[in-house]
């Protein structure tokens, strides 16, 4: 066993995994400094600090991240209008950027040789975690135990870390473990593994943490409001009460939506490995702003602007937060554009919040891109019907070109070979 | 007043609108003849036939749309998952082509010089009628008063409307007229125009007409089942019943969807001629159905296709569809492509309704591109965790490059004019 | 003939049209003042004014573009590598908006009401302008004459115009005109209609004014290098001189490119009103320029980024200049992520040119993108191979999968259905 | 050393590390069959064979491939008009997949229970061969030899090689090695390595092996016709000479390209591992086609068609290629939109072939999507030139809207943040 091997900052959760980790690497002739951060999450910090020291770590760095992961990740996000695959918001991928930066800055500064974390071989979070460690500080070496032969096949399953915190003194909490494992912090909470592998298992009614079941929230909806400056919520209203600070507004958004049980999916992903995974989300505070958003881009957006940003954009942006490419050149570009895209997105939007439903009641807005008047089938408004027979004139020349064509070589209307969609 | 203008086709909907219409064009020399299309609206076609002739049609024709409708729009449009601006499922553009065409089979095999409309100057729906009409017909003309100053600038108002239909014996019904307007089919129903007009105008609860509303819908979550075949549905389960017929199938899903306050939603779009207008929708089958579609395709397509899909074919189809470009080459070139996206969509998804919410509880696929044991975090499952450090490896060789030049630069991680978002 | 219609700046070009243009316009009424924009074209200044004053003018303004032209228009697009349907550098698109703001300026300053032009009803420059004009100020009125039914059904043809300039006073100098018209500033000269309009008829030797045939061009070739600094070009040398000056640059690429025969072209483009059109270009510095830039590209422009930006920036800016969208939001938006792309655009390229052919013979920069080591076939460089098979694992995933779902159905490799391309 | 390993198929060229490797299994106890691919290269497969047969390969197999290369995968990404990072045509990367199958074929039907490559660790070409490979037999065992640290470390140089060589008989030819490396087929030859890998380095003249320096091809240019149908060359036509088999027309585009100096590229492109590369290559007759099917395009490819075609299909079926993802979903899913996009691109081409330069003179087709009336300047070809005021009219509701919308914010025209690119 070396005696010096250098020294470590290992991702400490004070669950079994990193606990056996942080062993085996003291074990290793590493020294280890334990990191955690505080991005949200619901946890017993001090206890996991005394437990860290306990099983051998030199020191605990706890670093409290959530103002800057609300406002250097999450509201680029929802200015962006992020999300994966139709449906996943991408909240344990929001979080690990802002994680590693936070790591990287304390291994810099204590002087630590390696960064080692206990994600999984198969998953999402040990490709986020290093990439961005080595966006980030190109020459930081990487100890990641679950992909060392010599460690994954001395501890093949739970049992064998449970035999080897038995041995090493580490405290194991008596609780049995739940069939799934979890990822929580300010943004979400995620599930999966164990029983949820299985994607027709329905999830049982005690696994969501943060919500209340949309049939168990209040029978009577809730109105609130959120006023956005450049696609920001800077004012969130809900009763008497009214929030301006950026956590605040994200922590009562969080808080509404969990009492009326908005956010809940579960769904079928593909991890950027390019294995299909089932997870189940809470996303509450998120899901009420997402609606916000995009209901105000509707009022306040450039038409062209928004398409061009939802093709381009927002699946470029999301793709690159899920596959753990933020500190990259193509963030760094795709991101540059979201300023522009977003200096009209200012007004008001009004919610009705019941039993899971988000319900967009109204919105307003003086940048002036709606203009009633224009808009009114009831009177001219300033817009010459005739126009529009240029318009379409115009519109189908190229149309006609082609109809005609197909007419002369005896396929009128649609080709022959044209297909719509499968049919069964 | 010319004696012989040539023979017209009209689409008719039985209202003010286009009964002035017609007897207007009666008036300027035309031979009538009124068509309608059964597209599913809920509507009083016998009585709508006895008024046209009433008014003056030389004949009159229902055509039976509702099949073609749902097996050559809507679903080819629910396998290519097609939604505007992220909220609207299209609805009224999915039925245009199959009103269109239906109108120039009729006007073909009758012999019309001319199809005419009742759309307004300003909207979507006369670009989508008469692109479709050039597109099947490059020589047909169109005649569409409300963008003709000699009847936009006749009939200013509703009143003169009214004034010309007493003179012209139109029967008008007293009931006061909805301070909104709708367009309804198999699909969904819009309300625009009157009080909704002002965005922040909150719809009145008596608006909504198709669906309950999520306050009022059962307190008792239904489960229900969908089988795909080739991302097409063929089978609906709920309760004791079964529906496997293509229109059976979306009628079910529309009872179950308006029994759970299901598809309503409230947007400002924006419109092809460049106008933001604020629109309604009630979607109720559809909505379900959508949310089966994306998730089986979670289980069942492959990653590459599905985002390839998303950012190609999905958004393009959708922008056609609402401009009304179906009967294009670029529609046909865009549809292509969607068989082959879906011939891996096969399996069973597995729903809760309640109460305004499409949960989906479980899915299940022979296809086999999911595998339980590959994606367990719990066992290797045939996977050498040691290829995911040589695929990091791989993916950040580039990214150290670019770390490296950035810390020459005293860039350290990310470059000072890297901008995340906007911030107030 | 109303006595005072109000004040017209017209966009003069000393030609027959619009020297008939503002005759009508005067007899229209209107007071009238004209403009040109010097934006490179060879054209004999001294003489328009004095013909625009002669005709009828009260005042005549010439405002030097150049500059703002190549630094505002020209560059941003040869950073992003700008071109349309493949082939067209899209020079005359480049010009639009600079002579619009030009023009638009003097209007305001000059108290104009009404701007005018002689552009066709069918080509894409009306458009050009006219938007431009209006993203620049909302409320001014354009005057086309050639859209006017009064004016194009009066002047039907060239002999038309030709009578009515006679009797106007305006001098006609005797030269036969050209077989085609031409528009020309620094970036190129395009020439379309008239004999070019068969697209079968190979334009006639002389027609080419710029360049030199390749044949006739030296039979030395001629090397020189140019230095890029965040994409743009800041130093080109040639033999014994250097050019740092930004329009110096351009003009001596255009110079060096006219010398050897470089940037001819001939093609039919879709025009933004979806007709067909022919036209043939001359565009000699900037083509060396853009080869140049997408070489350096090569070496100093991460992967990621470049993919990225070719198929959005390069497509969607391109598209936005050809139809005249420059003074728009998605314009705006777009090239709001053009400066974070070329910041490592840092670097010199040399080149050959010969006869037609812009050779690359070599590049290089300090950027640190490139590794010859790592990049080297003949050595490891710090590089694992057995890095590349865990990535190969890790990428045939999907694959495998897939492939042993087609096998299991009996499509072992490729499924029936699969269509590499058309077949004759 | 094992007795019975197993049955290898080897793909072998003959060269010295495919001998060495061939030896080196042999040595490991593989019984070895050696593989060659006839794709046009030119090739002394007699001896190649004899020298397999030689060093211990127990059977010698030589597929002909040449006409599956030219018609399933040159020709549609002519359709398609493929190129990678604007610049390489793809040539090996189109051959690797055919190569593939062959070899996939033989390994299938002689029961080898491997099959091994020649390629480096670092290179593009290993992760074609094998995804290609997973593809079509997803239990297919692949040795890769220079990514065997076992082999790897053992031959770390062509020394090392030329001993082992010598050793086991392998006959060396004795003329001195190429200071780079190539690769050929009927597409093209491709240089990289050695020398090349200064990206400043100029090739030297005498590397470049298939086509006559510009500076030396002939002083008088040659015209040929290129006929199309579906957009694939069906007759060619040089003089007096006429071809129309698929492989002849090839052939003979590739005589005219190489004896017309046409195709030299010198690039640095991103390898899919992530890594920048030097590369030369020389593709002629690909040139000749590209150039010219691109041309018929304009003249008979709707234009919506044309754009949608190469954002996405252009562009993606570049990168599937490039990165080896042929027998993929995503291939499958991006090329079946092909046949569509190509149905109307029939007609005929003219070039004027002169020193690296392919002019197009002149196209013709029959389709009748360019009206020569309806393009003309000079008459009004049906169409009325008050369409196009109303076109721009509604065109410009946004765009005005926008402009006041910034007028009443101080922005008048462009916002102040607004940025057109970078400047010095």
């Amino acid at each position: 066993m070396p005696a010096n091997s250098g020294r470590v900052l290992l991702a400490y959760s004070g669950g079994l995994d990193t606990s056996c980790i942080l062993a085996w690497l003291i074990e290793q002739g590493y020294e280890v400094y334990a990191f955690m951060a505080d991005v949200g999450q619901e946890e017993d910090f001090a206890a996991a600090e005394k437990k860290a020291l306990k099983v051998g770590a030199k020191k605990f760095f706890l670093e409290d991240l959530k103002r800057e992961f609300v406002t250097e990740l999450i509201y680029p996000a929802v200015q962006a209008n992020c999300i994966y695959e139709n449906v996943y918001l991408l909240g344990t991928s929001l979080a690990r950027p802002v994680i590693a930066r936070g790591m990287i800055a304390v291994a810099d500064r204590e002087g630590c040789d390696y960064v080692s974390h206990g994600c999984t071989g198969k998953g999402n979070d040990q490709v986020r975690f290093e990439l961005a460690f080595y966006g980030l500080k190109p020459d930081i070496k990487v100890i990641a135990p679950w992909r060392l032969p010599e460690f994954y096949n001395r501890f093949p399953g739970r049992q064998a870390l449970l035999t080897y915190a038995e041995k090493s003194g580490i405290p194991v909490f008596q609780t049995a473990a739940k069939p799934w494992s979890t990822d929580e912090n300010m943004f979400h909470i995620s599930y999966e593994a164990g029983i949820l592998e299985d994607p027709n298992t329905t999830p049982p009614t005690d696994m969501w943490k943060l919500t209340t079941a949309p049939e168990d929230a209040p029978t009577t909806p809730e109105r609130i409001s959120i006023e956005f400056k450049a696609g920001l919520p800077v004012k969130v209203t809900a009763g008497e009460k009214a929030y301006t600070d950026a956590v605040d507004i994200f922590n009562a958004l969080n808080t509404l939506g969990r009492k009326h049980g908005i956010g809940r999916i579960d769904i079928v992903e593909n991890r950027f490995i390019g294995v299909k995974s089932r997870g189940c989300y809470e996303t509450p505070g998120a899901t009420i702003l997402r609606t916000a958003h995009i209901d105000l881009e509707g009022l306040t957006l450039d038409r062209n602007v928004r398409s061009l940003r939802d093709q381009f954009t927002t699946i470029e942006f999301s793709r690159i937060l899920y596959n753990g490419h933020f500190f990259t050149p193509e963030r760094e570009f795709i991101t540059s554009s979201i300023p522009t895209s977003q200096r009209t997105v200012n007004g008001l939007v009004r919610l009705k919040l019941y039993k899971g439903n988000v319900v967009v009641e109204g919105r307003e807005s003086s940048e002036g891109l709606y203009d009633e008047q224009q808009s009114s089938m009831d009177e001219l408004g300033g817009f010459e019907p005739t126009d529009t027979t240029g318009f379409i004139a115009i519109e189908s020349i190229r149309i006609k070109k082609w109809a005609q064509a197909n007419i002369r070589k005896g396929q009128a209307g649609v080709a022959p070979q044209d297909v719509y969609g499968s049919r069964v």
